[in-house]
C-alpha cells in the first residue's frame, strides 16, 4: 500500500494536510529563536516493546517539508522493536526537525500501536489456519494508514470501504425481499469482479445465503454452537468470517469451528499508541 | 470549537473527506438492492457505558449526504449515558442512513471514547485546584474533533498548533544560547498576544525560567520532590503544568505540589473508543 | 452509482471543476446583456435517435449555479428517444441556462452516446448468456459518469480500478515466476474479499490459471478455436471473459465457445456523442 | 498549450486527479506481486495509422508518479505515424510503468484520435483560405488537452471558454432588443481586448450584425446559397466562420463561399481514439 | 462578474478561504462567551465619502457562515455614500455576525476603496472620449473582486489574465524577430477571437505595428508629442492604449492627443480603502 | 513566517492559486511567438526608494513554474532600497521569465509597499517604547505575507487569527453580562495559551477590565487625556494598547502616555506598492 506510487497519489496530500493542522501559519517558537538554516540530527528511540510501523511515513512527513532531509534507518517496517532502541538517526535543518517531530510521531505511534496490538492478536491464532481481518471501523481520514499497519501487523485486510466490496445486511436484505433475492440483486448489479458477502444472524441464514451462491458468509454474534452448525450446513461452499468479540477466552472455542477468518474491529480503534520519541537533538558543523 | 461557524469552515471538510474515503465511488451493496427513494428510521443505541460527545459530527455526516436527514436526540452532547440506552432516532432515505452509518459511528465512537476517558481522568483531579490539559498528541487530521472531545469531557486544551503557542524546548533554548536569551527572543518575536511556556527540567531550570519572565513553566519529568522544589522556587511569578505520566498511584502526591496544570497524551491517543450502533432500521411509509 | 449519496459525494465536484473550465472569472456574453435576473424557460431537444443518459447529472449542473432552477423530464433514464422529441423543460434563471448550457449538454451527449453505443452492442448478445463488460479505457476524470452509462445502456462493469480488483497480466505473472505462483501471491494478500483474474495468452495458461486456483480467465486475444479448447480445459472452474475486438462479423462465433464475459473498450473510448440541443429558449412573465 | 508553464500550472493537477481515480488506495495487482523497486523498460506501440499527440501529458503521467521515469521518444509530437511502429522507450521503477500505463495511454489515445481527425478534416479545407476552428464541445475537464490536440491536427481555436470571447447568440440578442443593441451592449461591457462575434440566422441578420461593428460573424445552419448571399452582404466588414455540419459531399461549395472559417464539434466530441499500446516490458540489470 | 454564476463558481472559494485564514479553528473569544444561538441585529456604517462597492460579496460572506442571514441595504451597489450613512441592516445568528464582520469588511473596503478611487480618476477624463482601463497589477488572488470594483467605479477591464489576450512586448517583439513577425505569429497562433495588441515604444514602432496589422497599440512612456505622432501614423487602423503616468498635470494634454483608452496600475493596487464599520450590534428577541 | 517550512506549507499554495488566476490556461504571447526553450536573464530594478520585502516570495513564483531559475540577489530582506537600483539578476527559461513577471512582482511590490510604510511608522515612535502593531484588517487571503511585511518593517504582529487570540469587544461584554462576567469566561474557556485582551472605551471600564484580571487592554478611541487617566487606572496589572488613528500631528501627546502598543490597520489595508519592474530580458546563449 506504501509503494512508492501510493504514497505520491494518495498518502503525500493527508500528511501534508496533517502538517497544516499543525502549522496554520507558522512554527512561532522556532522562528522566534532560529532565524537561518542550521544543520543538525535527532534520534528515532523506541520508549515501549512493540512492532514499529509506518517508518515510510515518518520519512515523507519531514520530506514534505523538506526534501533534503536525511534518514538512516536502524530497523526495518515490521521489526519488532525494545524499549530503549535506536531505531533512526535523521539528518537536516533543525527547524525542519522541529517543526516535523509531532506529526511524524502522531503518525507512526498510531500506525506502530495497531501493527503492535494485530501481532498479539494474530498470535492467538497460530496453529489454526483461521486468518485475522480488520474492519471499516478505522479512524476518519486514517484509513489507508491503519488498514496498512494491520498488514504489516500479520494482518489481512477486509474490504476497503463500500465502493469496492459488497456486504449484504439484514436491511439490505430485508430490502430486497429476503437473501436470495439480495444475493441475485448483487450478482446481477456486480456479476464480475466483486464476490457477494452476506450477513448471517443464524445458522440457517447461513444455510440460505450459501444455497443462494453467497461467497462469503459472515457469522454475526452467533454462540460458538451455532457457528459450528452455521460452518457444517455451509459445507465449504462459501468461506466463511466470525464476526468480532473474540477474546482470550473464547477463542480457542472459536477456532476449534474451523472458521476461514475472524475480524475485528478492536485491532484498529482501539489500540493504544506505541511510545516514540525523538531525542538527542544536536546540531552539526558543516564539513 | 462546533458552533455553526466551525462546523461550516472547519468540520464539514474534513467529515466530507471521511464521507470520501468510505465511498470513492458508489455503495455497491445500497445500490445493489435499492433502486430509488425509501424513507426509514434507525436507532442510534448505547452498547457501553460512558460520555456521549459528537452529536453535531455525527448530525453533519448523514446531512452532507442528503440534508433532509431529520435527528430526534435524546440526549445532549456531553451527557453520561448507560448501555442499551436509546441515543437518537434518525430519519431519512435508507439510502443515505446506510452509506453515511460507518463514518458517522467512526466520528462518534472516538470522539466518545476520549470524551469518556478525559472525564474518568478530570475525576482524579477533584477537590484540587489542578486542572487538565491535552497536548498536541493527537491524531492526524482529526485535531479540531479530538480537542473538542476534551473539553466536552471536563479538560481543557494546551495551543491548538505550533501558530498558536510557544513552547521553548530544550532545543530552542539550546539555540537561543540559554533560557534567558531564549525567552528575551521569544518576548521580543511575539511580544503581544502569546504567552511563552518554557519547558523545564531542573528546578533550577524552572527558576530560571521564572526569573526571565516566562508566563508558564512546564516541569518536565520531574519527581515529585522536584516539582515541590520548582514551584517553590517560581513562587507564583509563573503558572506551572506537569507533563505527563499521571497515574492512579501517583496522583494524589501530584496534586498535592499545588500544579495549576497536569497534561495528558493518553486522552488522545489511547483512548479506547465508545462502543455504540445504529440499530432497527425499517421503512416508514410516507404519508 | 449516481444515487443521490454519489451525486453528493462523488459527481458534484466534477461537476463543478467542469463548469469553472468553462467560466474561468464569468461569461461575459451573457453580462453584457442581461444585468438582471429574468425568468424564462428553455426545451432539451433530442437531434438523434438513441438511449438518453445523464439526466441527473444534467440537472445537477444547473442546480449547482442556482438550486431553484426547475426540471420537468419527458422521459426517464435510459429510455430510447426519437429524433425531434421533446426531452425536458427547464425553467430559471435565464442567465444561469446560458451559462449551464454547454457543460450540461456536453456531460448528457457523451454519457448518451456511451449508453446508446452500448445497447447497440448489448444486442448482438441477445440469445446467448454472455455479457458485455466495459475496461478502464475511458476518458480521465470522467468514469464515474462513463461506467454508469455503461450500465445504463445495458452493459456490466469491469473492475472500477486498480485498487477494487486484481488483474494478473504477464507482466506481473512473470515478476511472480509464473500463473501457480502469481496466484498463490495474490490470494495470500488478498484473501479474502476479491476475485483473482489471470490473463491467459493460450489455453494451456488458462488451464494452468484454473488448476491456480483464478477466479476469473481472461481470454486475450485468442482465436475462437483457441477460445473454445481454453474454455474446455478450465472446465467450469473460473469465470471466463473475452477481451475485446468483438464485431458483427466474428460475434455469433465467439458467443458459442459459451464465454461467460467480453469485454470491450470502445463503448467508453470510441462512442460517438447522441446529439442534443437547449433550444427555444424564452422570458417567462412572473406570476 | 503545453509549454513547462502551463504543464506546471494547469495541466499536472488534472493528470493526478486521472491517476487518483485509477488508484483511489492502491495497485492491489501489482502490490501482491511486487514488493520493491526492480528496474524495467517498456515500449510505445502504434497500433493504428494516425497522428501521435500527447507526448508531454504521457510524459507526465508517469513522472508524477515517480520523476525519475526516463523517456527515450522516437517520434516528435504532431508526426504522423504508422502501425507498428516503435514510439518511444520508458525505463524505470516496473512498480510505476505498470500502475501509470492505462492512464497515460487514455490521455494518449485520446488526445493522438483528435489530432488524427482533425488533420484529416483539415485535408478537406487544403487549397482553400478556410480555416478549421474547434468548439466548446469538449469532454468535461479534458478541454486544456483536447484544444491543443486540435492545434497539434492542424485546426485552430474559437474562444476557450465562456470568459474570453463574446458570441452572441439568438437569446442574448433577444434579451437586448435586437442586433444592434446587443452589439453595443457588448461594446460597452467589453470594448477593449475582445471581439464581438454575432450568431446570424439569415443574410439580413448578418448585414445587420455587420452594420451594427461586429467583429466576427456566425453563419449559422444556413444554406450554401444564403452563405454567399451573407458573405456579399458583409462585404469585408466582419471574419465569418460557417458553423458545423461540414462533410464530404458539401465542402467544396463552402469553400467556394469563401467563408474565412468552419468550425466543427465533432473533431473533439466524436473523434475515435488512436489505438496504442505499452508492450514488452521486462526487468533490467541494474548497472 | 458578480451575477449569480460567478458568484457560485469563481467567488464563493475565495470568500471561504479567507474565512477560514481568519478561522483556522475556532473564534475563541465567541465561544468564550456566547453558547448558543442568540438572534441579533448590527448595522453596516459609512464613515467616509465614497462609492460603495462589493455588497454581494459582503452578503455572501456571511451567508457561506449562516444561509439564514438576513440582509436589508439601504444603498445600491455603485451608489455614492456619505461619512455617516447606514448603508445596511443585518439580521442572524450573533456569533455569525461577530464572526464573518472582519472579513467581510475587509472585502468590502478593499473594493469600495478601488471604486472610489476609479470614479475619482473617471472624472478627469470627462468630456473626451477617452475611456480608463485597469491593468493586471491587482492584489494576488483578489482579481476577480478587483477588477469587477474597477467597472462598478466607472472604468474598463483590459484583459484579464495571459489567457485571454494577446499583448506583445519588446521580448515578444525581440523573441520573434521584429513587430511585423510577431504580430505573423500571433495571428497565426491565434487567428480568431483575439485582438492582438502591441506595445510600442516610438511613434515609428506604432506606425510599424500598425503596418504588421496589431488590432491595439499601446504607446508605452511616451512623451505627449510622441503620442500625437504616434496616434498620427497609426492612422485610425488600431485602437491605442496611453500606458500609465497620468496626473492631474498632464491630464489635459494627454486627451487632446485623442488616445482611446488610459490604464493605470493605480487604481488596483494603490487605492487606500473606504473606511466602513459594523456598529451598534444588538440582540432581538425572538417573536 | 517565511522560514522554508513556511514555504513549503503555507505559502506556496498561495503563489500557485495567484499564478493559475493569470494563466488560467496558456499564456498566449508567449506561446505565440517563443516554442521552445530559450535561456535568458532579466533585472530586478527599483523604480522608488523604499525597504524591499518579499524576495523569498518572488523566488518562490518562478521556482513554482520552473525550479531550475536561478537568482542572484543583490539586496537582503528588508533592506532599504533606491531609484534605479539593481535588485536582482534572475537567469531561466525565457518563457518562464515572461510568464511569471507579474504575479511575481504583484506579490513584491504589495509587501515591499506595506514593509515601507511600516519602517515610516516605525520612526514615528522611536524614543519610546511604545511598539507599533498590525491588525486583522489585511487584504483577504494575503494575510501570511501581509503580517509577514509588517514584521520585515519593523512592526510587531497582533493576533493572527480569530483563533489564536481572544479579544472581548462590546459585544462579547454585552453577551457575557459585564466586563468581569466576560473576562471569567475566558479565563474558564480558554485558561492555558492565551492572553486575555479586553477592548474599553473608558478609564473606567479599562480600570474595571485590570480588576477582572485581563492580560492586555485596548484603548479605543479615547482622548489622550483618557487614555492618560485609563493607564494610571491599569496600573501596570496589564499591557495596553492604543488603537488606531495615530497621526504625525498627536503622536508625541500619544507616546507620552506611555502606552505600551499603539496598532493600525492603514499600514495593510492601505500602504502603496513600492514600485518595481523587470527590466533588461535579454537571451543568453548556452555555453
Amino acid at each position: 500500500m506504501l509503494n512508492p506510487v501510493s504514497a505520491a497519489l494518495n498518502a503525500d496530500e493527508l500528511i501534508k494536510m496533517a502538517l497544516k493542522e499543525d502549522i496554520s501559519n507558522e512554527d512561532v517558537s522556532t522562528n522566534a529563536v532560529i532565524s537561518g538554516y542550521v544543520k543538525g540530527e535527532v534520534q528515532l528511540i523506541c520508549k515501549q516493546d512493540g512492532v514499529i510501523c509506518g517508518l515510510p511515513v515518518f520519512e515523507r512527513t519531514f520530506k514534505i517539508l523538506d526534501d533534503n532531509t536525511l534518514f538512516d534507518f536502524r530497523v526495518r517496517e515490521g521489526e519488532e522493536v525494545k524499549k530503549g532502541q535506536l531505531l533512526a538517526i535523521i539528518t537536516g535543518d533543525i527547524r525542519v526537525l522541529l517543526s516535523g517531530e509531532r506529526v511524524a510521531l502522531n503518525f507512526l505511534q498510531r500506525m506502530s500501536g495497531i501493527a503492535t496490538y494485530t501481532r498479539e492478536t494474530v498470535k492467538l491464532l497460530k496453529g489454526s489456519k483461521t486468518k485475522l481481518l480488520d474492519t471499516r471501523k478505522t479512524t476518519p481520514n486514517m484509513r489507508i494508514f491503519e488498514k496498512y499497519a494491520v498488514r504489516v501487523g500479520g494482518g489481512y485486510n477486509h474490504r476497503y470501504n463500500l465502493s469496492d466490496g459488497v456486504l449484504l445486511k439484514d436491511n439490505h436484505i430485508g430490502a430486497a425481499g429476503g437473501v436470495k433475492k439480495a444475493v441475485e440483486a448483487a450478482k446481477n448489479y456486480a456479476p464480475f469482479v466483486r464476490k457477494i458477502e452476506v450477513e448471517a444472524e443464524t445458522p440457517q441464514m447461513a444455510a440460505e445465503a450459501a444455497e443462494a451462491g453467497a461467497d462469503i458468509i459472515m457469522l454475526d454474534n452467533m454462540s460458538v454452537a451455532d457457528m459450528k452448525e452455521a460452518i457444517r450446513l455451509i459445507g465449504g461452499r462459501a468461506q466463511t468470517e466470525c464476526s468480532g468479540n473474540i477474546t482470550k477466552d473464547n477463542i480457542s472455542a472459536i477456532l476449534e469451528t474451523g472458521v476461514d477468518f475472524v475480524s475485528s474491529g478492536a485491532i484498529t480503534h482501539s489500540a493504544p499508541i506505541l511510545d516514540l520519541s525523538l531525542k538527542n537533538l544536536r546540531p552539526l558543523e558543516e564539513k
